[in-house]
């Protein structure tokens, strides 16, 4: 089987190519696993740092939102897309036209071309929470209206509309994931308002002084990017009929607040990890933040059997293992 | 101040264009009104019958795709645009590109037309409880999910979101009215899975046969166009901090079965009149109907003082002075 992942150099793409790699198949939807033959990574530039070569993979490079670029990477023998090319929520923020071109036409692209295809792939897609906001209850239920209040969380919003309707006119077999946070990502902190939930973590893990600009009683619904990468797999052989009509899913996580966070990094890692993280309020981002909803009732995704982390201990465990080969900074 | 009215020589455009030339001036934001001194009514064809001349009216035929038709019609000094430019549920369902073409596509050059004016004007879009659909509570509340079983419907859903992006953006002052079906219809029976509902009332009236399709139990949420001409006239003048940031508002109407419409029928014209109406159950018609949510809580458009019809009887008698002259076959 074929499988292509746009955004494939990107965080998760990379891993989930990685995960695929290691695997050698995929989930089908009769039970089953077929074998990978072929995996496409769709990206802007190479990944870096480079990934280990192997036969079945190809880095192909291109615009997103080139008609052709797209055509030439979604071939007749394309078995399985997975959607991740976005531009992030700040960058759809403060460049309205690119988030749409990118986010929005972007994944209509790779949608009509799929449909051309006339064989129904699978197409596997990355919403957000962000699709949620403005006047929310106190818990997200699964039928709760998308009123977002981010151009990012609009456009993904639209997306999920979007393939509901390919899917049940029968030109593409989606399925959408609505992740929680990602904690803990690795790199550098970015320009991100959420990119403390990871930076209390991961620099005082690796001996760096961390910065939190939110109250230690901020929650976040979180999931690590183990499971993220899980789940997608996971999505991929859930029956269509099981998902049901509405293939947008909210999947499972957890609600952590800073100092739950804290309280698991000292757990983990001792006080003086704990003691590099400095309280700095920032009206500014603690505004953006107080608007996310936090805590999530996701009925259908807990039924699909997606799978969260236990704990936060869980969760940071889970990244020291991964990113940091086993050891910190102690 | 200058109104463009898209779809304008359509059923509802024609309409409020010539409620607004009686009127003559339009409610602001500020609690006044403004003198209409130009109305452009734009729509794929001139109005049949044609509309009466009026130094205020303009008629400009053109493709709501076309970007520079669009870019000609929304000039500078245009204060409000209604934009009712739409392929119908059947027929975007029977050709799928053309209703992303004219019903996201053509509002979203419409959009970008307004936003480049800079001056972000009043846009006002008629949506549908079309965009409910699937799996649904037995009452829709303001905050349940849309999960449309149609492309109209999830065109139209994409459009709310969009409008309500464009209007956090400064873009536009965005207002979205989600109607109830509008009963009853002039003209004669269409394609569409509802013209039963304005056919058993309007061919009797008129000394005609008509065919219901549905069981006699089935509920259908309505408003006259009476009511519908109002609410966009309503929809013009509410400041946008009272709308609130979620510019998509479910306007009121109120639910009758098929046979309170009938009974309704009888007691404003009598046995005779009814008996003109047969019952011929079609199978793929309830199938389609059934699906459609018809009792809803609009608890934000009663807020908001949108009006419904008070009875089946008072949209009965609308008609048949709107419509009829006055007068019907008895």
């Amino acid at each position: 089987m074929r499988i292509v992942i746009t955004g494939g150099c990107g965080f998760i793409g990379r891993r989930l190519a990685l995960k695929l790699l290691e695997q050698g198949s995929l989930p089908n939807t009769s039970g089953g696993a077929d074998e990978i033959e072929s995996l496409v990574l769709f990206d802007i530039g190479e990944p870096t740092p480079p990934i280990p070569p192997d036969p079945r993979l190809t880095i192909v490079t291109g615009d997103i939102c080139s008609a052709t670029d797209i055509h030439n990477l979604i071939g007749s023998n394309t078995d399985v897309v997975y959607h991740f090319a976005a531009v992030v929520s700040s960058g759809a923020e403060a460049d309205f036209d690119l988030g749409m071109h990118v986010n929005f036409d972007g994944a209509r692209t790779i949608l009509e071309t799929c449909r051309k295809l006339e064989t129904s792939p699978r197409f596997i897609f990355a919403s957000s929470v962000a699709a949620f906001g403005g006047d929310m209850p106190s818990v997200i239920q699964d039928d709760t209206a998308k009123t977002p209040q981010t151009s990012y969380g609009s456009q993904k919003a639209m997306c999920e509309l979007l393939v509901n309707d390919y899917t049940r006119k029968g030109f593409v077999d989606g399925r959408t994931l609505r992740l929680p946070t990602v904690v803990v990502r690795p790199g550098k902190p970015n320009k991100a308002a959420s990119t403390w939930a990871s930076s209390i973590i991961r620099e005082p893990l690796q001996g760096e002084a961390a910065i939190c600009p939110v109250r230690e009683d901020q929650a976040m619904w979180c999931l690590s990017p183990r499971r993220v990468v899980d789940a997608f797999v996971r999505a991929a052989g859930l029956p269509g009929e099981t998902i049901g009509a509405n293939r947008a899913i909210g999947i499972t996580g957890t609600t952590h607040t800073v100092r739950e966070m804290l309280d698991a990094l000292n757990c983990v890692a001792g006080k003086a990890v704990v003691d590099r993280v400095r309280f700095e309020p920032d009206a500014d981002i603690q505004a953006i933040v107080s608007g996310w909803p936090t805590h999530f009732n996701p009925v259908r995704g807990a039924a699909l059997d997606f799978v969260h982390d236990s704990s936060m201990v869980e969760i940071i465990e889970a990244f020291i293992e991964d990113e940091l080969d086993g050891s910190f900074v102690s």
